[in-house]
């Protein structure tokens, strides 16, 4: 399956100006598509810490998917530390100055962001004003939870996985209770990826064991084997 | 002032099964205390990715935070990549040993809950029934959010920072016409942040200036000046 990585790009968000709407955002669509997303990481708007990040996850990952710094102020930095990240340098892309143009006249702030790593496509997919640039597997989205959400949803046709399946039991019994239990599970199902959170804000407390995976046999019977197995389980609602 | 970063371990925030609200109460109490926090990272319970993300952050921060994987199960990793981050063996610890003892008896997947990196120290702090766990920069917090928030609160007195102040303005203007101004700002208050962000969601459609700074009297000769020179700008609630 494809495997994907989230970066946003904020100081906003780490100074707790704003609060991320990207991240949970994407995380239910990357889920809805199939995606395997491995990592997300917020970082500051500083090149060196942008760069170095951005590195990691185009070399680690299938798709990347950033957000923020892609405006025409000063703390707008994505664009160059895309170009950096990737070796190559910025060029101003002809199409993106003429709309720009036409909006702005010849002001240079706003002329920044036509300056694009050299290399870089733009997305033209569904009804957006404004193409889609990315780089490679790097696609590029501002920071405005609007204009992601938008955007995301013209361009998502073109990534596609199968989706990850889900069962959930409860049970009243103590984590420590059903350890060995969920190891055996884990070691018999290895395509089953077996999560357990208790929940203690809940009364009476309980224990969530989730089940996911992309084969619906193996799920069905890894979630029929718990149910036999752990103590007090009864299914719950995926 | 003294840095930290956090790290959310945990496969059920990337697969969307929980909602994380660690990050977003860790953001405003680190806020609120004046560290400065430079990092936030989603990582799934993998080991490899865990030490790798640990030891970047424990070697480039003052503080780092980590919520997850630190229960019975066989998805909790988090001690066993905390001793191997810091190159350290894990080794049973008495007094937790003792309390898992009197409380589930010779459960081995319980006492693994024992067995910490060798030289960590539990802090007695407040009313918390459970030590809290910390590997020299290292606060090693579980995962359930109600646990997070007690276990924070209780420990907080020991982090302290001078609290960053915030003005805030707005216009009407679009970003790239008030885009040299901040510059100008930029350069002249390099000890305010200044962050520029568009609310398209709004309408009509705002930009928010944002400035930040320890020293308020460059924060309110910053806010001023920005008053005074920003096109329309009209001054709002930090």
């Amino acid at each position: 399956m494809p495997t994907a990585a989230v970066v946003i790009i904020g100081t906003e968000i780490l100074t707790g100006k704003f609060a991320d709407e990207n991240a949970p955002f994407l995380i239910g669509r990357l889920r809805s598509l199939g995606l395997d997303l491995g990592r997300i990481v917020v970082v500051p708007d500083q090149m060196p810490v942008m760069v170095e990040e951005l590195r990691r996850c185009i070399s680690g990952f299938d798709w990347v998917f950033s957000t923020g710094g892609v405006g025409p102020t000063h703390d707008d930095l994505t664009f160059p530390a895309v170009a950096q990240a990737f070796g190559v340098p910025l060029v101003r892309e002809p199409i993106l100055e003429r709309m720009i143009q036409s909006k702005f006249g010849e002001n240079a702030a706003a002329l920044r962001m036509a300056e694009i790593p050299e290399g870089a496509e733009l997305w033209w997919d569904g009804e957006i004003a404004w193409p889609q640039v990315v780089m490679k597997n790097l696609v590029i989205f501002p920071g405005v939870p609007k204009l992601v959400r938008m955007k995301f949803d013209a361009i998502c046709h073109r990534f596609s996985g199968v989706p990850v399946q889900t069962r959930r039991i409860h049970t009243l019994a103590d984590e420590a209770e059903i350890a060995d239990v969920l190891t055996t599970a884990a070691q018999r199902w290895p395509g089953v990826d077996i999560g357990s959170y208790p929940r203690f804000e809940e009364r009476p407390h309980r224990v969530i064991v989730t089940m996911e995976a992309r084969d619906p046999e193996a799920l069905d019977a890894c979630a029929a084997w718990l149910l036999l197995h752990v103590p007090g389980a009864a299914s719950a609602p995926a």
